[in-house]
């Protein structure tokens, strides 16, 4: 039987071998005050602002620089590896750690060049200069470019035809979807250790939607259609809210304003990662402004994480009126939250969560 | 041969049976740009910020009500256990909730009401709402005095005298020192499967002494004096440094301005603590006001934690000048690091990073 999407559970599997050892195994971790805010449910937070390079674009990374270095060696290709991809965000650094840490691991390889990887990464010109430095840090190479899609892509192409170079798309490559489906892999391992009930939903974050067709995958293969699958993203971001509705891939609403808080959640979804959620997901709830900022206000407070607002927003749907009255705690007790990453500037978040207080309180 | 000390290891050792399975084995994180900034040291954070209430006190008030149902059940004393402190901080938190937890969990009471611990908190009037919301969401009774340490204490001698409660001590009561020092237990044994060389030097904050203090003994049981115990606080609130110099307790320099942004090392030595301080510390080091708020920052950016500035005193003391000149990576190299507790208004911690941000550029 051939499966119509572009992973199954085994690639799953092999991603979480690939990966095992170098990517963390990050905690899963619980909170009570949470749980009372919650209406006494218990929440389950997978968190993946503990790992590596702060969000969990590290495991499909460093999944597709192994597959890439494995197919080579079995084709007696060493040639050194060249990954490329365009993000001025978690992917850039993901891509740029894992090159370093793949290459380096790759001891068995046949000469000391072909084990080393090397990443060129084309960043938008405005990306902040501290997400600029650590993917420097990691020695990847990067080139500059206006700030647009097209100048984006069109550079990545044009250095892919010139030098040889891999592309790995951050949310549509199978292999990254594949790595970033091991998070619901660990997660359920985890949860199983501290309660003897299955979670009875897992809320995930989606923006391009490699986090989210990844663990749908794992879900539904490990647990069948006893879960409920809820996808969370902003209301100013909610493509995949009305392409879930429309029942076809939809870019964003040209009238909404991409400025979203959850900035991680502004790329869209694509050719692999919707045909999984438009069959799979159960639900997709989209949240607002200021509802992600308190949410994240609360992790920051309560769960003492760090984590960036684009991880706010599955904690903030779960808080919502509409996931509390849609799954009541009685019959969905067990919620299991993927809190995707950290990397944020407190400072100038701080003030916007200010801001959202004083409108609560008004 | 009797130990001129409060406590002895073993003490150490019966306090980890007791608060097994209740207060949290606590993660030990890396991270390598904060290695990196540490002049490639390997730095090993002891997260307490994620123990239950937020910070190590809970192990220590979870042993004292713990041993106090023990010694009664002996006496066949079965009248409700009550217990009493003052505190506007952590402590006061930690003590709430090990009554409740200690209470609940002893099922093998001879009837119920005699494994109803309560708790009773003595608080000054301007301590914040939320920590106040938080002690009393946990069932202990409140009593405001105001804000001065002779009202509190006078309060709660009061108390004990009217109702027989037990004082239980926020750093000088013996159980409360030894079950901090569970923290280094843990941590000696994780670091244990991270690497295989020891830690060289541990650093701790130190207010009270009852972190310190207990982790000196368990330390200096485990490692003898191969490892270097280096105390951290603010130069603000100096008086540890100021008697281990002058080899005497003494209290703080009545010229010191002690409004500091780690307002939890306020408190000072006692009799119980310095004695242990005084013989076994290796060195105590200060850090300003500016040092703290920035590796505060810090370990939110990078190590995704939200400490309070309390526990930023001891990554800003690992990475200040002093630190660095006295213990070289080369001999030094494995740095055991106490991060004591999560219990922090971000947004208004974040105002003081930022201005000692623009301090630092200027």
């Amino acid at each position: 039987m051939t499966s119509p999407y572009c992973i199954t559970i085994d690639d799953v599997k092999t991603a979480a071998g690939r990966i095992a050892g170098v990517a963390h195994r990050t905690p899963v971790l619980t909170c009570s005050s949470l749980n009372g805010l919650s209406k006494g449910r218990h929440l389950f937070f997978k968190v993946e602002a503990l790992q590596k390079t702060g969000s969990f674009k590290f495991r499909g990374a460093l999944n597709a620089v192994k597959e890439e270095l494995e197919r080579r060696k079995k084709a007696d290709n060493d040639t050194a590896l060249h990954v490329l991809t365009h993000s001025s965000g978690n992917h850039a650094q993901a891509l740029a750690l894992a090159a370093k840490l793949a290459g380096g691991s790759a001891t068995t390889g046949s000469t000391a060049a072909s084990t080393n990887v090397q990443a060129t990464i084309v960043m938008p010109s405005n990306t902040p200069t501290v997400k600029r430095n650590a993917v420097q840090d990691f020695g990847a190479t990067i080139v500059m470019v206006e700030p647009t899609n097209k100048a984006r892509r069109e550079k990545a192409e044009e250095i892919r035809q010139n030098t040889g170079a891999s592309f790995i798309h951050p949310s549509e490559d199978p292999r990254v979807i594949a790595g970033q489906g091991t998070v619901c892999l660990e997660m359920l391992e985890q949860v199983q250790e501290l309660t003897d009930k299955p979670l009875d939903v897992v809320i995930i974050p989606v923006g391009g939607g490699g986090l989210a067709s990844g663990n749908i995958i794992t879900l539904r293969s490990v647990l069948g259609d006893k879960v409920k699958i809820v996808l969370a993203e902003p209301a100013k971001l909610d493509d995949a809210k009305r392409s879930f509705e429309a029942k076809e891939l939809l870019p964003h609403d040209p009238s909404n304003n991409l400025d979203s808080v959850a900035d991680g959640l502004k790329t869209t979804l694509g050719p692999n990662t919707w045909p999984i959620i438009r069959d799979k997901a159960d639900d997709i709830l989209t949240v607002t402004e200021d509802e992600i900022l308190l949410a994240t206000k609360l992790i920051w407070e309560r769960l003492k994480i760090c984590i960036e607002p684009s991880a706010g927003v599955g904690i903030a749907a779960c808080l919502g009126e509409e996931f509390q009255a849609k799954y009541p705690t009685q019959e969905y007790s067990n919620v299991g939250i993927i809190l995707c990453g950290g990397n944020v500037d407190i400072v100038k978040i701080s003030k916007k969560i200010e801001e959202a207080v004083a409108r609560q309180s008004a």
